[in-house]
């Protein structure tokens, strides 16, 4: 007997999504949404389509592999991935999801948005959260190249980074992380060591996402003479084929398969500095923040097929005598589960515009201190959202749900990345203190929400007011205490706030 | 440079938790918890070291795995497992997990009871609650033989169900789901035809747990002249050996791999009635709260070990010149995960006490209510628990928390089930509304508190008391909209009255 | 250090192979050598380059699959194979090595010929002797339609079969062997039940190779009332998709792990009869001599492909102060394998050119005996070189010889199967007792190499007719014993033959 | 239906083995052989049963795998074995296959032989070689302290290496190749540092066998003032444990899957000098003569496996009506395979005998150098034996035996590794022209065999005699074109005659 009355699927993360398509109207000019909507037509079609296929695969059976020797026992290091990832690979990069952020799109003669940009990589992460890891690392090595690095290395590299077909694309990653030191990025003790007018890096690097697929990687290193802490550190790009590093290893990850996550050795890799020497921390923690802002994304788009995937399974599956949408209980879950999902879309689309704003230099210091406040508190909620939603899509499947022929586990695998990757609660919290005792971003906060608000929602925007007040005049240690129920709370308001105003 | 400054890990899982021998001292008279102190210092130090290794093994490398045909091409569904979970089978058998809850421990000549099973399953479930799945369709097999077969197959069969290296072992199994029916059991339409004094089976079974592992599997099926709905359904047992039956392929799970869960195809198996025809339901219906009893001991099992796991990283972690564990937010996490721990290990401890009795036929009519409510409402508690134990274990780690290299990946994987396996939160919601509407539960639920409390928490209960009111006036929809977050609320009062009487 | 002072691969198996180049000009008209030589310099790079990564990774780690069940539970048999395989299948079909048998090439209005595509699986199975092996059997496919079907079905299929690009590609198959017989065709029992102008199929074909892969099958199968023995078997097409089969298991074979190769059940198939009822088995033993002659074709490739490994390490490999190739044993070596394998592939090739005459019906009865005995004891003799060149190449390399991450074990787990498919030597050595003692074949052999030989060789082909005459007037069962060494001893004269010739 | 009519399997490799215990009682004294006899009866019944089926699993499933790094990232190159794997290596040892060559048997309180060992050999081989290889280098590295260490060096370590259960088993493992050097020894570059009384290795060794499970091994290296080549090198003893060195893969091979196989990386291990220095490679060559012993002992195990293999098949295999067993061809070819088993397992243990008395010391100087000529024809003729045994037994079973779920493809996959390990074909005929152009063992071989022949086979003595005569006088080029076929004459004419004299 059948599992399901009758079986349904999306067959287009885009077209099927009124809702962001009517964001989308909002955010962004005639001009490009007329092109954008037309494009995410057909990625969703794809999305939905032979890349979820893909990625499928990827994760159960076609996870990247090291080859750590050549047959004559020489090191080689690469990284093997299967032929339908490279086939996503092209594909998604050819959409100008990187690309056209930086550079026009031929057929409008004008550049994306960080929005259009966005919208691309909530539908890609409705089918592949692993693989919109390494186009957010792209993206934040194109920001970093784009923002700060010399003519020289610009015109030899970023043309790659921004590759839409035209030429060789060079994926790219950031390289933070080391063993010892994890999010404590001060710690860090890689070392680079000049020769003329390039240097050589000698050291580890343990979390490095996209090892051996990126054709440059951003790594945060130490000059030999550099102070310690994290204003010693200095950016360098280091150009991964034919360099003089090897990959100890694959991390055998919970999820986000596709993406392979090295420990990474240097032994002497050529590298370039990329801006002013020392000041490769601050560079790095600008592209951390857009990198939040593509883990929100991430988390919308894992919601959103969480609940899509819910929806469907309980329109088609009956017990008791009748569907499972039809329990009220049911019911109930779905709404709640639509309802945080528009709510928390509306966020950070709205959050991401006046990151446009800061990123375009247009932003005045306050609205880039809102800016940083805004993307740590929606940063932390829409991740811990998106594991929720992936447990609600796997209970409403019951058994089914917790079989890996389902897209569920594979949700919910790929969800719990997103609390952990670009900060933890944690850190968010600590950023969150950061902002408010030094930069007063909680009177930001209440000052833009009641702009936005226009008269509404009085009762809560002067509750919340309130609450920061009290907050501000803490000790750290009972802020540390107090902070993150205090950034769920403020994520809420928040989205209600925007919500109600659509 | 090192991870971790010191490594610290378990050494054993009983021995250096002083909590549970506490609780075990007063749960347990003299003379069995010293006999049980003994046995699960050396079994809590099986279970911290070998057991643990092989649970990884099985979990990453060494998973069952389904053999349908031998070479000659004929179908011999058999299963293979790894030789150390064989031997992890053997030496937990062996300690009467199972056994001496209805046969005499030689050593003391007395039987064990379900309170000292219980211990060794949390012990046993913090290295592999995978394995202490078929421990309890073991349990529940027992319990179904001893209650309801006949002599006869009673002297046949359950010697080797409660074997504990006396005779030969047969592992139990109880298959309820069909693939068309899920929760809704009453749908199923597996077929029993009469043949002389026993039966056969035709039809599938979609969830088999523990199949082609199981000596001996207890199945619903409809006789064929019975009526729809459960009250048609009678219990039988089939031996598995040499049976007419075929596994058509073990599920792909996220987590508990140790265990096979098995699509089971009947073609004609010989089985035996169980009981009465059609009180089949019912008895299974009595195997189910043992074993959603068997379910929070599992989620206890891995929320203790994803708190020693969170407590021990962050003890030997460094990070901006500190402990982990000297931080404020990192203290208040642990504190308030080891309090949630006990509160709800004693919850868990204090309702086996109640369920003893119920087991013993001792218990009144109003206790055998109370006890079915609060089964319902800690294994929907303790379940939701374990998972977010889970979360923040693979938070306090970073990233090395999601690399399966380390346990706490496995710790979701495994904890996920428990909110889906034996009746999901939706499933006990409405058995909440039964107990309620049919039975007053609510009031047995208040009476028991206010007993328990000897009148301290007073406001609370009050409180408690005009909610459940109020809830068991409205109507049904309005009831299963509101249940769930009752349930939750009930629980956290029953945890804090008997931890504080503690 | 290297292993190699300098790593020498091949680029292009054709181009490099200027006596393959020769023996096509020798038996080729001008006009299509001229079209092939075009192509096979195109394919041979291919086939040394992509086809040739890809048939690693096939083979070791990107097998078929099957996939018993969907999601859902229901049976669905389907195999999956790698993206990069089907990217292989497409471009291979694609160079007309099936259809231009057939039908016309395009671009020079006529067909091509079996020498042509011979040409090409030689190529290609020095990459890909497993997915050669779909290949050959898509021609047999092919051959059974074009020369027995009625037009009826030839138009439904035979373009598919016949796919170069221009429609969808059928591939097919050739489904004999049953579990209980094996070689002995004739004890088949798959049942064949009439339902109006079509056939319904029952029972079970246990070599099924490239089930799930192929668009129509060609099975043996026997009507209700038909007699014993291979008389009473009829040959019949089952298309693939959406039919009532299923794939029971695929086999885990050594070598040519490209092909999947099942246990297929038939469980009510529609089938459409093919040619005359109870001729099956003589069709299907034609297409069997065809399949007889891919198998020398792809042993020809092993044999070159071992050669050509052999001679390049031995090129770049020091020993004891000196190259490999520069030792006296080495050079005796790489000598004896290259003359060995010119000698047989020219043989092959003189072959295939009267199997042209034969299936375009222009070759006498004598002819036809004939090639079947040049089919014969070339196939054997072929099977059993490749399986020793392989040997070969393994010891030139050493202990690396014997390590997967070179070609040279998979060239001999290849090779391995080509002395078992298609007639093991012990029924080869059945058919040439049958060609001898029912149609004088040994008398027709000596006089094809009188006239080729044209007077040379004199002595060896006396010896030769006087050792036939003896096999001859010998008892069954002392020509049973004589036969294998017999055939060997023929092979090499006909190969030194038709070498000498040249 | 049923592929055989009836299964046939073996329930004892040494019980059903005559022809063995017919040789063992020849060459045995009483005592000796009424110990064996009894024990190669359990042996031979464990091999047959749980040990074979342990080596299924261990080649299919259960291989070796390495684990570089541990979950902190810390290097340790730890070889993981299957549980099984490890129960098999226990009982193994634990029958003295080892250490009964060197120490006293409680039971009889006398040393056991190379006799009784090889018989145990020829027993496990059947089952698993790819384990047997282990023991083998246990026994060289046995034989090596025994004769060539120091006292100090003996009493650490040589209680370990012929461990049988009374204390902590170390296996060990003789490690001569290099990447660069292969089989020329003489070009090894591994360096040894002196450091008081012990040394540090720096250098790489590229098959190392049984890496990560030996306790120790033998290793060559060359002290840093050493003269190159041959004679620079001497002997070292490598303890493995905590030592300084790295494993940087397991070699992925074709068959002896049981046998972890290095590439190993030595950074400054711990050695303790063997022996005088720069006897190294003198004393290397002794062991690697006992090497080619196991080698040849090895291949006859595979020889009778495969022989049994196929007899059964033919005896349960129905075709054509008639069992397979009563085809004339099928008998030749078991009739065949059973005389050379028998020929060439007398020859080997013929031989063998030889070897007792020179490891004895009790041989002339003639006599150990025909114990060096019998090694090398017999180590060769038996290794390619053993290949063709097994094709031999995968063509009786047509289909069947080239698929996985028999035992054929794994004796063939594991057969090839013995014409490679421990000298190829090539490298042994240059022994035979070092050995007859410099000690006359041309003369030896003739003498010895005329002795053994007791006056008969006069003419093909005689005959050999010449050939060999005329070989002496040839020059080297002349010499190592014809040294293989006349190795292989050699071989057979030594096995008639030691056949024909049992």
């Amino acid at each position: 007997m059948k599992v399901l009355q009758e079986k349904i699927r999306q067959e287009n993360f885009y077209e099927e999504d009124e809702f962001l398509q009517r964001l989308l109207k909002q955010y962004m000019d005639t001009e490009l949404f007329s092109y954008a909507d037309k494009q995410l037509k057909n990625f969703g079609q794809r999305a939905a389509g032979p890349i979820d296929e893909r990625a499928r695969h990827t994760d159960r059976d076609g996870q990247p592999r090291l080859e750590q020797y050549n047959k004559f026992g020489e090191e080689v290091s690469r990284v093997w991935v299967n032929e339908g990832y490279r086939q996503t690979v092209k594909e998604t990069y050819e959409t100008g999801i990187v690309g056209y952020v930086h550079k026009d799109i031929p057929e409008i003669a004008r550049k994306g948005s960080y929005t259009y940009s966005f919208a691309q990589g909530y539908v890609l992460s409705q089918a592949e959260p692993g693989f919109y890891c390494p186009v957010t690392l792209t993206m934040a090595t194109a920001y970093l190249l784009d923002h700060y690095a010399d003519e020289d290395l610009k015109e030899a590299f970023l043309p790659h980074v921004l590759a839409t077909g035209d030429t060789e694309l060079y994926e790219g990653a950031t390289f933070l992380t080391e063993r010892q030191g994890g999010s404590d990025v001060g710690a860090n003790v890689v070392e680079a060591v000049q020769d003329g007018d390039h240097y050589h890096l000698y050291g580890e690097k343990y979390f490095a996402s996209n090892a051996g697929m990126c054709g440059v990687a951003m790594v945060l290193a130490r000059m030999e003479d550099a102070p310690e802490g994290s204003r010693g550190l200095s950016l360098f790009l280091v150009p991964w084929e034919g360099n003089n590093l090897r990959i100890r290893r694959l991390k055998d990850k919970l999820g986000v398969r596709a993406v392979p996550s090295a420990e990474v050795e240097f032994t002497g890799a050529k590298a370039y500095l990329v801006g002013e020497a020392d000041r490769g921390f601050y560079y790095m923690m600008e592209a951390l923040n857009l990198s939040r802002i593509c883990n929100a994304v991430a988390s919308l788009g894992i919601m959103r097929r969480s609940y899509t995937e819910a929806l469907h399974y309980a329109e088609g599956r009956n017990a008791f005598g009748r569907r499972l949408v039809d329990f009220p209980m049911i019911q109930q879950s779905l709404r709640e589960l639509r309802v945080k999902l528009e709510k928390e879309t509306t966020a950070v689309f709205d959050m991401i515009q006046l990151y446009e704003k800061v990123t375009e230099s247009e932003a005045t210091k306050e609205e880039e201190v809102l800016n940083r406040l805004l993307i740590a508190i929606m940063k932390k909620e829409s991740a811990e959202q998106s594991i929720d939603f992936a447990h609600e899509a796997i209970e409403m499947h019951g058994g089914n749900g917790y079989i890996e022929d389902f897209v569920t586990p594979r949700l919910l695998r790929d969800a719990q990345v997103l609390t952990v990757w670009e900060g933890t609660a944690n850190i968010l919290a600590l950023e969150l203190l950061r902002l408010v005792n030094k930069y007063e971003a909680h009177t930001l906060f209440v000052g833009m929400l009641r702009e936005k608000a226009e008269g509404s929602m009085k009762t809560q925007i002067d509750a919340m007011e309130e609450r920061l007040l009290n907050f501000s005049n803490l000790q750290q240690v009972e802020q540390e205490l107090e902070a993150k129920s205090l950034m769920k709370d403020m994520a809420w308001l928040y989205e209600d706030v925007v919500y109600e105003q659509l």
